[in-house]
């Protein structure tokens, strides 16, 4: 279907300005070297071609048909493509699911009519594709520059943006593009999968609003992830975005930290700026994953500065050290007004030969301290700053420079010269190396080949098909806390000694039991959130317990006359001070199961100190979302304390996102506080909801 | 002495690539209309012009003298400028203060010779000036774009890459510069004064990395932002940035966080950003002041969501709700498919006929409820895309908006095809609209614009010059507990009941006096960190208030056995739960006092939730301090928790900053945790640092 040796356009036209117009004439002009078939129910001859009333009339293979007819004929149209045998459709018209009922009844008749006649569709309403090695451009747009990159957006003009961006950028481009259009048959797994499969593709770039099929996406991410980097930019991050992506497409937008979270472990870079897009992709389509240490090479202390501040502000690059050695050679080339410790300001040593600034970045380049080089300044600019005369010099530092790019170690170019703006840099440009404006931008290339390197260094994570529990929120039940330490404790979790009282008896007894002051806790079907009533009794000794038992049962009767009391849990009080975290596994509309890991206690949700994973989390994985947190810091024993029990509360992640696994019924479970301690860690309240 | 009748250039010089020689050239070509005398002590003629050896022997009114000669020679050449009546000099030589000792040497004796002979000096190791409305660039770069913007840069790279940025937007330029260089002299004071007073400067745009006179740069940008907008780039916001400023300007970095809080309050305008800076001073000096609702008319649904994404991530903007009226005849201008809601989405109806874009536009502007606008799509780029004959409509439609634009409501527009790559857009370049190509970048200037309609819109805050403690930390006494008290309750600030007990009876009399449970605090000049080593006791009854005050006295003494005690405080203990706040003062390097609010107890350095501000600090900027914080939420009353006393809170903040401007001997004093109540405030803890 994307490589297609027979295209029928649906819809052509003679009229000028016309989708089906446009897409004959951008086939013959770019020379497609396969047959290009216009149909059009009356007209004999389309561009010179001639034209055919519909697919089946053409009467020899065709393995494409590009459909610009409205909405309304679709299911007809593809029908018929069936019948003659196409293998694949792309359906730019709009007015279907993206516009509500009516739209969404045409949609499903053509979704209908391709599957019943075996045709794969792309679209409706996509902007179109493109796959320029074999001279086919199927979006309407002329002039785009060629490349490694492969896009896939659920917005057409977000291929103009990234397309405009690669122009300013120069030395990169495209090769393949996918609207998505509104899914409604092939979507972001299969064309993901399509730009990781194709050879030509360096790097996948993409733009969505929502997903259709979250976990199904994820698993492509990763099969792609594990080949070739995927970056994407997820619109409809806030609520006002996501009512405009709903207008957008049909598609409803995931509640966006989780999707960016997931799109993150499956391993994608995730951009949160419309402009860094192109240039990321671009950095990670032309340079191998590589090291967080960055050496800055500045012709400025300005720029020097603005760099390092930026590397600091990532949170995952730092400044290389390079060694003595390279330090001493930097000092003999540049003299003594150089700063030749990192970030190195040439300090207008290379006002007078341009050359000496290749030289530095060769000298870094070579130092294995240093795994990302930065150039930042005036590069490609000498001549048009400081002497005419110096242009030849500076095309042969360029040159020199694309030679080492090639190398290998990533060399990342910002100048207040770039592409456009300067023709010596050609040579740097030809061998596909961006010369960015922006310092920022920059810097987050770098961070990007940082990331990738941590990702693919980690095992790859897996994303199996999970059944969707899909119950109404008010169709949950919730489990008593003995039965959520129940659940844990069949799965194998350390829950800790705990005692059901049915009876003040039965209290006094399993304090004795427990042996010294307990917790006691309400336990109710009908009662969740057990301090907001009264439910909970701290410090209580056990020859106070059989009272203490019967004052909460009175009080919580009091609080919630209608509740049924099972009884009261009791738990020992815990001395040993820790860390409050929260676990807890909950369900997300796009992308299942999704567990959270958090600062726990209270203030959850003022802290919003939180790591997201769609399940199931591995050990290194729960890790490395303890690792984001910003209560890091207090786990790892801040200010003198003892450091948390980090092995143990990995555990206590990944059981219970197994948990949650094994049960289908579990829809959500959340364990908060959990005490994070020197040794183990103690859940100090559970509860969870299941669908029954 | 920047608008000079007549000016020398010393070390000029007929060698092409020379500072001197390139300054006589660009006055001369540039048609500098008053006279040009080159200096140089042995040429009888620099580029055809007749030399002089010194500038004395000219003989006739010099008002400025660009020096162009080495360092050494700066010194006499000063005195010799004096004599001549010369009323500043520009020194662009390099190998001052900024690289050790020998050269801040050559410093202080350049200046001396300035003082000396009343001549002001801009540098050393500046990159110049220019003022182009008078044709004097001397700073050695042709081809600047004139406009509004007046530049002051510790940088001149950062020139560099904001004139480059503002090749690359079109519709907007440069009128002055001073590059501050050493700040021997003149500096961040004088120059912001200096750019604020000219009327061709319609916004300041600068960048600093390090101030060396603090509190008057901040009383130079409010008496300026009270008249035109600051925009300011802080470079060595990271420690590793810091190391490369300091090697730069030989000008030390203050702190981070303190700076961007300084400026912010005085009235700048702060990015974060290098690529923010150029394109939020043209908006600021394009546009008035105004408010946060911002309506966003698109040509896509993904440029739609993608600046919602962004004006949602501001959190200073939001969505403008656009009249039912507006609606309406939006719905009738761009038919059914179009999304009338804001964003604004034309879904294809302007597609034929661009100029319905400009009549949405209108629509918008004219509506009460829309403080600002932004287009974003394919603004001038539908000949491009479309059809070619669509130009003559474009250029008509960019025509409208122009005349718009300058009506008054900010208009700000994002494309695809930005300034240089659309001849279509050029009536908006004229009219100083740029056109830009980065969504981000184009919320960015909005929210800009929001804020400083919020600032203007407060009292102009003040900067009173104070007097420094400057006393080494080592030199700092702390004062006790009780004696924290006394200074703050002289000064009328509301501290609650306490007694002070130097014996155990003491310590039994007191508590029966507080009536209740109460807290026992070691007192002692030796302890300020009084839990660390055991010195507190929670709920004491007052019978057990004797036997406490020993233990806890004996326990101090055994883990500070050189420990000093003069006895315990006794307060009551605090029945009604509130918010835990810091309000703290300290003196920062470059800005003096520092106040700072934040969530507050032991974990304060881990939140990091913190506002600061240099002293004096009112009761508006207090409660504004607070609501920038993220435990605001929670004084607001957080699920159901009644709301904090915030005026309570706001007359504490401002009583604590009242006190320690009043006793120049107090450097640092720390309320820890301050419990913010629904009625009132209690201190919990305090503690002060004094200069004997």
């Amino acid at each position: 279907m994307f490589d297609p040796h027979a295209i029928a356009v649906v819809g052509a036209s003679n009229h000028h300005g016309k989708r089906g117009n446009h897409a004959v004439r951008q086939l013959l002009d770019d020379g497609y070297p396969h047959p290009v078939y216009p149909v059009h129910p009356r007209e004999a001859c389309v561009l010179g071609l001639p034209a055919y009333p519909t697919v089946s009339a053409i009467g020899a293979p065709v393995d494409l048909a590009f459909i610009a007819t409205p909405a309304r004929s679709l299911p007809a149209v593809l029908a018929d493509c069936g019948a003659a045998g196409v293998a694949g459709a792309v359906a730019v018209a709009v007015g279907f699911a993206e516009t509500g009922d009516e739209g969404a009844r045409y949609q499903a008749e053509a979704v209908a009519a391709a599957r019943d006649h075996g045709v794969r569709l792309l679209g409706p309403n996509t902007s179109g594709c493109f796959h320029l090695p074999a001279r086919i451009n199927l979006v309407g747009l002329p002039e785009v520059p060629t490349g490694p990159l492969g896009v896939i957006s659920q917005s057409g003009n977000l291929l103009l943006s990234v397309i405009a961006a690669a122009h300013r950028l120069g030395g990169t481009g495209f090769s393949r593009y996918a609207g998505v259009g509104n899914e409604a048959d092939l979507g972001f797994p299969e064309l993901i999968d399509y730009l990781g499969d194709a050879t030509d593709v360096g790097a996948v770039c993409g733009y969505a609003e929502g997903f259709r099929r979250g976990r199904e996406t994820l698993a492509a991410i990763t099969r792609t992830a594990r080949r070739k980097p995927v970056v994407l930019l997820k619109g409809g991050q806030s609520d006002a975005g996501g009512r405009s992506a709903r207008s957008h497409t049909g598609a409803v937008a995931g509640d966006a930290t989780v999707a960016t979270a997931a799109l993150h472990a499956a391993g994608a870079e995730v951009v949160a700026r419309e402009d860094e897009l192109l240039p990321v992709s671009a950095a990670l389509a032309n340079w191998p994953a590589a090291g967080p240490r960055v050496a800055v090479l500045a012709d400025g202390g300005g720029h020097a500065t603005m760099t390092a501040d930026a590397i600091a502000g990532t949170g995952r690059l730092r400044l290389a050290e390079p060694a003595e050695a390279t330090r001493s050679r930097l000092r003999r080339l540049l003299g003594p007004a150089a700063a030749v410790h990192n970030p190195v300001d040439v300090a207008g040593a290379t006002d007078t030969d341009p050359a000496r600034f290749a030289e530095a970045a060769e000298l870094l380049l070579a130092d294995a301290e240093v795994d990302q080089v930065i150039l930042v300044g005036l590069i490609g600019g000498y001549a048009q700053r400081f002497d005419p005369t110096l242009a030849a010099a500076e095309q042969r530092a360029s040159q020199v420079l694309a030679e080492r790019a090639v190398a290998g170690k990533p060399l990342l170019v910002c100048s207040v010269y770039p592409g456009e703006r300067s023709p010596v840099l050609a040579p740097l440009a030809a061998a596909g190396v961006p010369v960015m404006s922006s310092v920022d931008v920059t810097v987050r290339c770098a961070a990007a080949i940082a990331a990738r390197q941590q990702w693919l260094a980690a095992a790859a994570p897996q994303w199996p098909p999970l059944p969707s529990p899909a119950a109404p929120p008010d169709g949950l039940r919730p489990l008593t806390e003995p039965a959520v330490r129940e659940l844990l404790a069949a799965a194998g979790v350390p829950i800790g000694p705990h005692r059901l009282a049915r009876t003040p008896a039965e209290a006094a007894q399993a304090a004795g039991e427990l042996a010294g002051p307990v917790a006691l806790k309400v336990v109710s079907p009908d009662v969740v959130h057990k301090s907001d009533v009264g439910g909970v009794r701290l410090g209580v000794a056990p020859a106070d317990a059989a009272v203490a038992y019967q004052e909460l049962l009175a009080q919580v009767s009091r609080a919630v006359p209608t509740a049924a009391l099972t009884g009261a849990l009791l738990t020992p009080m815990v001395e040993t001070p820790g860390v409050e975290l929260l676990i807890g596994v909950a369900q997300d509309a796009t992308f299942g199961p999704v567990l959270t890991v958090g600062a726990g206690g209270t203030l959850v949700e003022l802290l919003r100190d939180v790591s997201v994973q769609p399940l199931p989390v591995t050990a290194p994985q729960a890790r490395a979302m303890l690792d984001r947190l910003g209560v890091a810091r207090l786990l790892r024993g801040y200010r003198g304390a003892p450091a948390a029990d980090l092995s143990a509360v990995v555990a206590l992640i990944v059981a219970v996102g197994e948990v949650v696994l094994a049960h289908p019924d579990v829809v959500e479970l959340e364990l908060n506080p959990v005490l994070a301690q020197p040794a183990g860690a103690t859940i100090l309240d559970a509860r969870a909801f299941v669908v029954d």
